[in-house]
């Protein structure tokens, strides 16, 4: 019991000096990749960069005691960066005090509903959110992180929370382009992406092996800040205009509190939920692929405490909403990561970073920071799924190209919600439309097939429907329509066999919806009889007294039921081969 | 097409003098019904007793053009009118002009609202009401409506939009209490039950048919309007303080124009339209109800344009929301109407009422009016339906309560959106956790049964996996965690098969978790297989590029799966038998 909510009482009791060596290896490599991109999504946020820093500490430290995941790596990533800067652009203005609160108060907030919801086992409330509408909210917000970077890159002031506003602010600004900065961001942006394409094959080329060189590749975005430092010292370039980091007060993280301002809360209160929500769909997909890869488990109800943990520890350390990382907790896993302990242990690297090398990057141009984001967050946008979606079903598309469109029109909050409304409407309206076929009898045999599809038997006062779908009220009105219209066409009709094959579930609408076919059938002097009906769903309406009432028989097998309604009806069934056919 | 319309140009072109004889009967019946109920129900609004003649006039008209059901009765209706009294109470004072605009208003909105909706096909949307969610709606409704209508049988001052705050005013007045409306409310409660329950087998006994009895006893309530207006007018019983109609304006609807303030408008919006929704799923399963005993046709999406018709047309003569009733319908049916242009001569009646009848109302006790409105909604309160509720689903069950007591505690409008939510979470949660069972072969079959239930044959090194749910983006990550962790139990296993028999769909996010499932099983060196996909899966399977990934094969029967999954492992299928069951 205990170790359920504490995971890390499971794994601690084997630890042994051969799993510290691993975890050490990973921690170190880990932390070195860390360094610059927690900078670089503190900048996205709109925060002082030292805040991300703040962010990969205890988070990680937490979520080592409470997450299931043993390779998971948790801090600043960029959707969440994003829509930091949204919901906290919208209360206060950057850089001001009340603006790095409202972030603060996020991630508290955050953190105690995903605790929450994570104690209350309300995992599957994500399931809201559908892979098309999550790949279209992650494309969009690629393109909008990249877009609200190209600033830094051009060195314009500028802003906007949708696509079109900052756009308009980037070409109301382009005569005011600094080419110094130019000069830093352009070279990091090229070299930050051949980086990501040509030094993996190269350093193999010259004897690498192929793991060593991904995790060496990874490291680019290190070199890119290294040599701009120097650059940027060698030139006096930030006296020629290059925006630069500036003094990053060294030191461990504050002890911060998050705001008890109830009227802030109230308008924190959704844009937290959302963050919550896209976190942790986001930071499961991640621990679900890794798990998987070395047949581990996570538990999703558990991970929501971990995470709530960590971005509770994220409060009170200065930091913001924060979750699993993809590209960390590759490199994670991939550097040999055995236990969450690697975490704690990248913890400690960040921590000593930001005692002791802060002063290192007070040159650091933010061109190059801007340039880490851009890069990494192209790979976001992603042009593949909308085609395969095209092909695969025109609703699932739509719901797709919806979120895109909104969430570059109306920003992310907007784009997130309306996924979930159009997602959710278009289920609806497809459950409440399900299929069902009028089957008859293929010759020869007890198989029953839809007439439109194959040559099979039937008899005009006997109409056998296979429904392809449970009975719920989504879609028990369907069902009473459907019956009814088939049956005020058919005026010799005296049998209709319902047959339930594919009905895994019938609720108590799809119940009453029966009961009224029953009713009405009954007074149009029509029996009903249903076959094929599954043993969980029998049980369930033996607890009724539909059966009782029914004004027709249940059957075990729809050839049975198909026999027996024809011979009620003073016909004999016909016999087995062709002769049976002059019936249809 | 264009008498998919106007449903009147198809049933127009039979009529004949027999017809007209048939409707004639039935509007005289249901006229002499609906002039009380009318006057009664604009009461329970809060309007002024005309306003619900003027209701019963135009809409009627509009909807013998317009809708699709022979022998529907709109007008107006008791939950119908509660919603309004809310909906009108929240902006304005009752009695006041501003009152009685909202409620032209919400009838104009509400019109306009079910045309667009039926004119875009989306009666679907009325599918979010689920059965439990609607009876336990009209149960409160009754509960409150019957409590709202005491202070009339008391004759004291009350109101309130919720149980608590009714029963508080009834509480605080009762010092107040008026002994001579008591005089007149409480015998007439006592009399209308008993024509209910009494006068019906009375009736018969006296030698009058089953029909007629019925119908005798629905003309009750004019009974007693007749008998207590002569009661006021004998014993003076207006200046001992018995509330009585008063003047009534004689003449025909005026003209009304609703409101074009957009602030009324947009207050308004909601609740016209929960009063849409509200209105368009009871009429519907009237109107069902009774086209289905002469094998009729109705059409649902057509029913919203003739709904919305017969509301515009309300709104502009002066009326409120309407809907189709069920007593009226029903009185209208079993009179014999055979046409919708019975209710066009009910239209007729009630207008000749309004011109020449009013004078003689003058006297009504207000008493009376709230008796026939506390006995016609006592039968909407429903007791039977929680215990049959909670036997068959313990989830429905919630709902329904939720919904009742939400309704009792926060009003109708909470009432509803409150159960819509309740009931949808619920879904959402239940889709989320669809039943599936790992499966083995019966001896001897081909069949293959869940191994927790039967005594079957199953082998470490495979796991056949019987998915009864189709694949959305509501289950998709369960689909992937539950096939994780089963295989993470499992260190022998080399194939999984998913028998995708009962799968009636898979959208783009259950396509997705195919493949993340795909790509882990192989990572793990782990074959997957799928069986029995049904032909229209199948098809849009095959249009992905996932049948060409697939780590395994896709067959026709489960059998053949198991078979050559068992081969390939080295193992030789068992040979049918006892034998085979050594290798459990």
């Amino acid at each position: 019991m205990l170790a359920r909510y504490f995971p890390i009482l499971e794994w601690g009791k084997t630890y042994n000096g051969q799993v510290l060596t691993s975890d050490l290896v990973a921690a170190v490599i880990v932390t070195i990749m860390l360094i610059p991109q927690s900078l670089a999504y503190a900048l996205l946020a709109g925060l002082p960069p030292v805040v991300g820093l703040y962010a990969s500490i205890l988070p990680l430290v937490a979520y080592a005691i409470f997450g299931t995941s043993r390779t998971l790596a948790v801090g600043p990533v960029a959707v969440i960066s994003l829509m930091t800067a949204s919901a906290a652009g919208a209360v206060a203005a950057q850089g001001s005090a009340e603006y790095l609160e409202a972030a603060i108060t996020l991630a508290a907030l955050s953190g105690v509903m995903l605790f929450v919801l994570g104690v209350l086992r309300m995992g599957f409330l994500a399931n809201l959110l559908s892979h098309p509408v999550i790949s279209g909210f992650i494309t969009a917000s690629g393109i909008l992180i990249a877009t609200s970077q190209l600033r830094h890159i051009l060195g314009v002031r500028g802003g906007g929370d949708t696509w079109p506003e900052m756009l308009g602010s980037l070409f109301s600004a382009l005569g005011e382009v600094n080419v110094w900065t130019l000069a830093v961001g352009v070279p990091a942006v090229i070299f930050l992406f051949w980086v990501r394409k040509g030094l993996k094959p190269l350093l193999m080329k010259f004897g690498m092996g192929a793991r060593a060189a991904d995790i060496a590749a990874k490291a680019g975005p290190v070199a890119a800040v290294a040599v701009s430092i120097l650059a940027v010292m060698a030139f006096d370039l930030a006296a020629r205009g290059v925006n630069i980091t500036g003094a990053i007060p060294s030191g461990l993280p504050p002890f911060a509190v998050p705001s008890t301002d109830l009227s802030l809360i109230q308008q924190l209160f959704i844009p937290a939920l959302l963050i919550s929500i896209i976190g942790f769909v986001e930071s499961v997909s991640v621990a679900q692929t890794l798990a998987a890869k070395r047949r581990q488990r996570i538990s999703p109800d558990q991970e929501l405490i971990g995470l709530g943990a960590s971005n509770i520890a994220s409060a009170f350390s200065g930091g913001y909403p924060v979750t699993g990382g993809f590209a960390r907790s590759v490199v994670n896993f991939d550097a040999g990561a055995q236990t969450p302990a690697a975490g704690a242990y990248t913890a400690v690297g960040i921590a000593l970073a930001s005692l002791f090398l802060t002063p290192l990057l007070f040159s650091l141009p933010i061109a190059t920071l801007a340039a880490t984001i851009i890069v990494a967050v192209l790979s976001l946008v992603d042009l593949k799924t909308p085609r395969q979606l095209w092909t695969y079903s025109k609703g699932d598309f739509s719901a797709h190209m919806a979120t895109i469109l909104i969430t570059l029109l109306a920003g992310v909050e907007m784009g997130v919600i309306a996924g979930v409304v159009v997602g959710l409407m278009l289920y609806l309206w497809r459950t409440s439309r399900p299929h069902a076929a009028i089957v008859g009898r293929v010759p020869e045999t007890e198989h029953f097939r839809n007439i439109k599809r194959h040559d099979v038997i039937t008899v005009p006062h006997v109409l056998s429907i296979r429904i392809d779908e449970s009975l719920t009220f989504l879609n028990a009105r369907w069902l009473e329509e459907y019956v009814l219209e088939e049956v005020a066409e058919r005026p010799e009709l005296r049998h209709v066999i319902l047959m339930a094959s594919a009905v895994n579930a019938i609720d108590a609408s799809g119940l009453e919806s029966l009961e009224a076919i029953n009713h009405r059938l009954k007074d149009a002097g029509i029996k009903l009889h249903l076959s094929e009906v599954k043993g969980p769903v029998m049980d369930k309406l033996q607890r009724t007294h539909f059966v009782d009432e029914l004004n027709g028989k249940v059957y075990l097998s729809q050839d049975r039921a198909f026999a027996e309604a024809m011979r009620d009806a003073g016909d004999d069934a016909p016999p087995p081969g062709d002769m049976a056919r002059g019936m249809i």
